[in-house]
């Protein structure tokens, strides 16, 4: 039987309070199993990139990472949150180390090629992309990675990489050394069917009813990204994935409480 | 026998010219042994602090790392300069991988207490504070650790650290695995009799010439805290360190050249 692997994600809305990301921080440390935490960026990055004037080029309502934006991720994201989350993590007994894709050639991605649309910066993993044979053996010594969204081509070119299909990614590339459980942690309790309405979670889903809800239009668009991974994952091997608060991340990661939207093939 | 491992620290110098990097980074990577990279910070720090309107708090001729440089520090050291430094190395088939203090809990250290001088987030490493075990266990793994000048506490503090005396303190640590050669690399040839005369490179010292050569005020006062730093290593068991131009590290890792300035016990 493999051992279990939980692969956590949060993002900015924990990152950018301080208490809170403690708070996670302190939950996440109470995982006896081998885990993985992966870091989006949070409002850090633009407020950065306001005070220094540079200007957020906006395409088609998608950022564009230019040379100057490539610098402040790599800053923010590399350096200062990804070195704070080690240090809390180390203060809690935890042995963390902070990664992005270009360490140990963990994560190789290629520049995003669009016709229409140049996203610069942007990396897109490519396929076997992930070195799962490196990452598992620091997992096997002890070590927490804990992954910012920077990753590399290989060339000596940083790729800003989105953090979810990130931890999406590792969560497939891993499944082949462990049984793996991959929680996205976010600031709601978890898919719902009505935005508006908190309490309507939707406890469990499989990849067919996840298309039925999409077709009626009951998914909010900006939970398909997150869920076309998730699924992508799960069809790649992964067991389980749990989307929900980042205040629950202990009830997620158990067997035995239902938290958040479950999803499984 | 034991095995031999070269750590090299680059200074600014070589930090704030991208070719200078490129072509540092390139000789670094023909070193066939088992190495270290350390680097240091260089301009880009100061003018981030300056374009963000951080003033530099000097007391005493010492800068003071307070709570927004610290942050900057680690933006640009832990994050920027890091992650390009080991994506560079990556280009070059090197399997770099960047450490601050806290990953793995490589180096630990304390914040320097003083009675006077408040120095803010600076950090002294502790005694045994280096974790030589691990990092002696990726370099087996034919990984290339790359540090910068961060460190931290233990207790989730991250704390500005000289980079001379992370690698010094590296070299002494890890001299009890290997045969440890210490390289810094600066802007000069060497220690020099007369720092206006780059012909005076003062090819061998042991720490009794030193002494003398101090006392006789013919060390510049610059050089002063490298050497000390780099005699100490020797005293812990570090077999020879070389100072000189970053320009000629090949020459200075080579047994049948004389380059810089060697210096033995």
């Amino acid at each position: 039987m493999k051992k279990k692997l939980f692969i956590v994600k949060i993002g900015g809305n924990v990152i950018d309070d301080e208490e809170s990301l403690k708070k996670f921080l302190s939950d996440f440390s109470k995982i006896n199993e081998k885990k993985i935490l992966v870091h989006g960026g949070g409002k850090i990055a633009s407020e950065l990139a306001q005070k220094l004037g540079i200007e957020q080029s906006i395409v088609n309502g998608r950022r564009v990472t230019d040379t100057e934006t490539l610098k402040i991720v790599t800053m923010v994201y590399a350096g200062l949150l990804n070195k704070q989350i080690v240090a809390l993590l180390q203060s809690n007994n935890v042995n963390a180390i902070g990664l992005s894709g270009a360490d140990m050639n963990c994560i190789k991605a290629v520049k995003r090629m669009n016709s229409e649309i140049d996203f610069g910066f942007v990396g897109d993993i490519v396929e076997h992309g992930v070195n799962a044979e490196l990452i598992s053996f620091l997992i096997e010594n002890n070590l927490t990675p804990v992954f910012c969204s920077v990753t590399h081509d290989g060339k000596g070119q940083l790729l800003n990489t989105n953090a979810d299909t990130i931890a999406a990614v590792l969560a497939a590339s891993l499944s082949g050394n462990y049984d793996v459980q991959l929680n996205f942690c976010f600031e709601k309790n978890g898919v719902m069917k009505n935005i508006e309405n908190e309490n309507s979670v939707i406890e469990t889903m499989t990849k067919n009813e996840y298309k039925k809800l999409v077709s009626e239009g009951i998914i909010s668009k900006g939970m398909i990204p997150k869920l076309d991974n998730s699924f992508e994952a799960i069809n790649k091997g992964v067991k389980k994935v749990v989307i929900g608060h980042s205040d629950n991340l202990n009830n997620m990661i158990s067997e035995n409480k239902i938290e958040g939207t479950v999803l499984t093939a």
